[in-house]
């Protein structure tokens, strides 16, 4: 089995695990799939979760998409060739509860080819961050720790790298460089270059995204039933803003995939469900609330 | 008195009036000043009104900023000339009221000026358009008649152009061109060239500044007492996530201001103060709010 077809069917089967896991976690509600196909060549599966006990929107979307190298590709993504391929896996999930914090994941592979068909390009891209609305550090280091051990199998040297690349990755720079979250790892443009091989790059991304599950479920199983109040959910709503904020403002993914005529819906399932945009809204001083304000225009180190 | 200073005065006098007539219509809340420095040069100041009784959320902001042409302007904006001054006001009133609409106007003026200091460009821009959740016929001529009438006293040739170009710029790209409202009028690049003249530029300017009032509060005092109900509140919250994402994906102001550091809190004063955003939401075939979609798909005629 080629290395293509090896990818694809590790995303579909990581899409199967993540939903899987996620739904036994909720207990109540469950994912609803929607394949789509696009014009241009290949499609995608969908899979929306809303109104859970413990996840109030969430998304799990893989696409297996190809086409013809366009001139605003070469332009935007300065890439050449005649033909490409892309497969990924791309989540995000809003929980209900303000204690448990919102995460994002994507990994994929893009392939390029020349007018023969011959591959003449090829790397991986991905990375999982975390974005609490409540700052618990033993939270912040179980995440970053498990995809610390993920990378650090293949490279030491790789953990460090990411977690850096993800900190200045997920800013919203129009409001003074603060983060969306605590970050995690973020990386692109991985190619095979001996001795990291094609082994190499496509063992390290599954092994991350192998990492979500396990980085995640036991913080959601911490949080979950932690009581809440109005006041809570309403600092859970106005960082929600910032999040929309950094994802059409800022995400690279979100605008490429708009402009290129993507699935606009698959695309902005992303988005969290109930969110407040407050004039100069500022927690009290001392407050929970500016503790994760700190934490998000200075990142710590947390494995 | 010249052309610069008159203009100054009038956005801040209808800074005022715009402020009194909204505070008087709501009854309750009263618009908080904050005014802030620009360290470029100039500056502004942000009128905001929350949490009333007709009015969730709202800005009538007014700055007066200048400075040096910088790179990125000439890039964008196209323009030459070694210092620039701009004069305008901006306001967004989001209701409480799912049957009230939402509102957006700005209108300014550009000045640009030689190393000497001689004037070596101007124009007017501006516009006002309506963001409704359910539409009301008369509501819609009402509110196009008005802005209608106060170009046609200038040339009835004006009103049938800016119409034109409202309906062709607040357009959600991603969204298969589905408009954020009924529109207005939208302008820019108005200069003063005979036989219109600098008077007549800042003459058609004020008078649509001055139809504000005229043709919105006739439409909030007709709806802000219907009853409304969760299920029209729902549909509000979801249209004005589209209202978010036409102001952070498309609009070029918005995008202007924030890259060019201007004041992110008077900027982003134009989001609405809770908003949902759903995979995938569809109206009832035959409902009230498939009704509004058919008239943001396809702009009419009103006045």
């Amino acid at each position: 089995m080629d290395i293509k077809e090896t990818w694809i069917r590790y995303i579909h089967d990581l899409q199967d695990r993540i939903c899987a896991g996620l739904e036994q976690e909720d207990g109540l509600a469950t994912f609803q799939e929607d394949r789509w196909d696009r014009p241009e060549g290949g499609g995608g599966r969908t899979r929306v979760i809303a109104g859970g006990e413990v996840f109030e929107k969430g998304g799990v979307n893989t696409s297996v998409v190809f086409g013809q190298v366009t001139d605003p590709m070469r332009k935007q993504l300065g890439i050449s060739g005649e033909h490409w391929f892309a497969c990924g896996l791309s989540l995000v999930i809003h929980p209900v509860n303000p204690f448990v914090p919102t995460v994002h994941a994507n990994y994929r592979m893009f392939e390029l080819y020349n007018a023969e068909g011959d591959t003449v390009d090829r790397w991986w891209g991905g990375g999982t961050d975390l974005t609490p609305y409540y700052l618990f550090e033993e939270d912040a280091q179980l995440f970053h720790r498990t995809l610390k051990n993920a990378c650090d199998a293949f490279d030491p040297a790789l953990y460090p790298e990411y977690k850096i690349t993800c900190d200045d990755y997920f800013i919203n720079h129009h409001r003074n460089g603060e983060r969306r979250g605590i970050g995690g790892i973020f990386f692109d443009h991985q190619r095979a270059e001996e001795p990291r091989n094609a082994d190499f790059r496509m063992g390290l991304s599954r092994a991350c995204g192998d990492a979500f599950l396990q980085g995640y479920l036991p913080i959601v199983r911490l949080r979950k039933n932690t009581n809440f109040t109005a006041v809570h959910k309403y600092w859970q709503e106005i960082r929600r803003g910032r999040y929309v904020e950094f994802n059409l403002l800022h995400d690279r993914g979100t605008l490429f995939g708009l402009r290129t005529n993507g699935r606009t819906e698959s695309i902005l399932m992303s988005l969290p469900p109930t969110v407040r945009f407050d004039y100069d809204h500022h927690p009290a001083p001392g407050s929970l609330e500016e503790d994760l304000l700190d934490v998000l225009l200075k990142p710590r180190t947390w494995a």
